[in-house]
């Protein structure tokens, strides 16, 4: 990410301007997105007809203020989320806002590869029957890894309660534009959804879309919550940046790049064939634990089994082939190639990974006992609402006497920003090992206030 | 407003690189605004050394998410806000969110030139002792039309009871570079400043900082709202741009063309002394009605006593001079000018008023009675919290018949974005006559559902 690659496009011919000379204010004839009766209607209006929503917003506070907006225009205060544990800490902020309860669904887990998979719709029936007091079902799809769940059975059963479906596509924006990735959760039947669109399109970090789809929602009110959660002074180079993006992938000169990307992601998995040691993911997967589709452009390569750490792969990646992944975690590396990845740059991708691959050895992974322990999910006990946790009186207790004790603070992984621990749970052996081995193998562990010393904030 | 009038600086010979360029994402080596460890913590920290806080912090969702933040971090939820009644929308929007019950202090008011003033920091006082439960002080200084009230005194006030004062300094982030200008906030014993750096200083829209001095509020619970209410991929291109923008004000280049544009505004306001019938807001006021200071960067030119009404004037400069001015009411208009603001630019407003000014005729002020009505700030009896109201069960109905009902949606001229009506409130007979007056005025009235049928959506 960004999903421009750093690069304009336009084939050089209409340059983007100087960003001052376009970075107006709400004035005649510039309309307002918080009131939009001009122009942005006109534009939003377009892009909702696109991508076949009944109602379209551009998003100039990232994804991050199209899932609170969400959250806090379906479910009243003091209610009840139905919600994937995997989902984005701007979910978890929203149930703070809000004061919500959380019931949550466990992604499914493959061993092989270390990942997280899908949400099982079967599951999620059971908690509607169980707890007639959710309000909303929120679940995230694609994950970061491109893990696609089955939104269409999904919805079904969501519709079927009389309750909406909001499906955080963060990762999804680029779905609609190549037959080689998964339908979007647009035609799937989902209320709201929220595109990222400068993960995988070419437009500015910070930039979204929320798209609306009426019957299950009241789209006033997630109207209402969009004013609040956004500046009042909106960015017209992001708004632009929206727009522009947009405009050029459904332009011929988009069309054929994306084509050409298409084919190119595919020669690239055909040369990742020949891997040895490490292992590509791939629709082998498609079918297994909760994953209904998986989204081609997310390169998802496996150490399992090899004598090097994701960590060492990525660092191998970026010192010896000036290659930046995306993420990585003990088990594998993520790269995300976009529309804007040339062929010459996928070639460098495979050539390096070919190369890295034959200077490895296979081992034991029974000697790797202990990144099994530290990737599957669990299920925390949660004694204290999020909210309850997060805002109450703390103190901080090292890492490794806080067992039992109910954490105040999240901890997470960024990217991909899920929490490990999420306020009000109480913390397990296995979630303190977790967190130290993690910390050991040299990932980004985030949301601690004292990570270095190795204490967490836990309820007094 | 933008500040930085849509051109580049640095004198054509660092302009600005192609914004897809720079826009990079949270990768090694450019931290991570949520947790700024390297460069980021770095620019901020300078930042905050330059305006003398304790932190300073960088947004890129507006002024709005500072205000949001500094509610949320300083009075617990349900707890009460003293505030300005003149405070922009996004401090009523921290009410809604934080269910926080509001007392109001109203501006003063001056009948000769029709705008709102300062707040008397004797009220301040009388309400703190009033009311004990009050978590923080929130105002609003400089107004959207420059004027400043007593922050020196209402800041020793407010810490007199230990409560924090919270200044919306979104017009006021110029101040500090120039001799002309009033002292900011942040050295007059404010806890929380918050600015706007694109309304005054060259800097993209939708940035801002917010600056904390430690003593009277938690930092920590502040900067835990900042990460909620800000995207989780924050634009590296609105922070290139604020960074950019406060390091040319404290270089050579900046400095000199503060001085002159300090000189030009002078000569400016020289000029303006003989107009006939239009009257310039200056100094002269300062001392009355809660006017500590005036910024004499906003140029306010009253049309009272006039043939003509702000809306009028408005359009003539932008169609027979093709001058846009920021803000006109039926009373008066207001131009911002900033230090990107050429002399040039200047002389040709100067010469544009004094132009029409000699096309105009005096009339009896009496004759404008109506105008009084509308301006003049009045109390509302306010019967519901804000937050009920707003999300209570609704019904849409005449404004003409309004008299009497409990409003459910905000009514405001957009700008400056201050409500007329605040959910919750009792519809008076003044109200729905300002807002009619506004409306047959020309004047852009926002926030009403359906403004165009003139009904009003109010609690069933």
């Amino acid at each position: 990410m960004p999903g421009h690659k750093r690069q304009d496009f336009w084939g050089g011919k209409k340059g983007f301007p100087n960003p001052y000379g376009i970075d107006i204010t709400e004035i005649d004839g510039f309309d307002n997105l918080h009131h939009p009766e001009g122009i942005l209607r006109e534009s939003m209006g377009w892009t909702a007809d696109l991508y076949g929503a009944d109602r379209t917003y551009y998003l100039v506070n990232g994804s991050s203020s199209g899932i609170l907006s969400a959250i806090s225009g379906t479910i009243p205060d003091c209610g009840t989320i139905l919600m994937g544990r995997n989902c984005h800490k701007a979910v978890y902020h929203g149930v703070i806002l809000k004061h919500l309860k959380t019931r949550y669904v466990y992604p499914q887990f493959m061993e092989e590869y270390g990942i997280q998979c899908g949400l099982l719709p079967e599951k999620i029936e059971e908690m509607l029957i169980e707890d007639r007091d959710i309000g909303a079902v929120l679940v995230v799809s694609p994950t970061y890894d491109g893990v696609v769940s089955d939104i269409e059975n999904i919805s079904s059963i969501c519709h079927r309660y009389k309750k909406p479906l909001i499906v955080d596509e963060a990762h999804g924006a680029h779905f609609r534009y190549g037959k080689l990735f998964p339908a979007s959760a647009l035609e799937l039947g989902a209320d709201v959804v929220i595109q990222s669109v400068h993960k995988t399109l070419p437009c500015f970090t910070q930039s979204a879309l929320l798209h609306i789809k009426e019957g299950y929602v009241d789209r006033e009110k997630i109207e209402r919550y969009l004013q609040i959660y956004q500046s009042s002074s909106p960015s017209y180079l992001l708004m632009a940046g929206i727009e522009r993006g947009i405009n050029w992938m459904n332009q011929e000169e988009g069309r054929k790049k994306m084509e050409e990307f298409s084919s190119h992601l595919l020669s690239l998995r055909e040369g990742l064939k020949h891997l040895k040691h490490l292992r590509l993911l791939g629709r082998e997967v498609v079918g297994n634990r909760g994953i209904y589709d998986l989204d081609l452009s997310k390169i998802i390569v496996s150490v399992r089994g090899t004598n090097i750490t994701g960590v060492n792969l990525c660092d191998r990646l970026r010192e010896e082939f000036h290659l930046e992944m995306e993420m990585c975690t003990e088990d594998y590396v993520t790269g995300i190639t976009t529309v804007m990845d040339t062929r010459e740059g996928l070639l460098r991708l495979e050539r390096a990974l070919t190369s890295i691959d034959e200077s490895l050895i296979s081992c034991d992974i029974r000697d790797q006992e202990r990144f099994y322990q530290a990737q599957e999910p669990w299920e925390a006990a949660q004694d204290t609402a999020v909210w309850e946790a997060w805002d109450s009186p703390s103190e901080q207790i090292p890492l490794e006497q806080s067992v039992g004790r109910t954490v105040c603070e999240f901890v997470y992984l960024y990217p991909p920003g899920i929490p490990i621990l999420a306020p009000g749970e109480r913390i397990s052996e296995k979630a303190v090992n977790t967190i130290l081995e993690y910390k050991h193998a040299g990932l980004f562990v985030q949301g601690m206030k004292d990570f270095k010393s190795e204490t967490v904030s836990v309820m007094r």
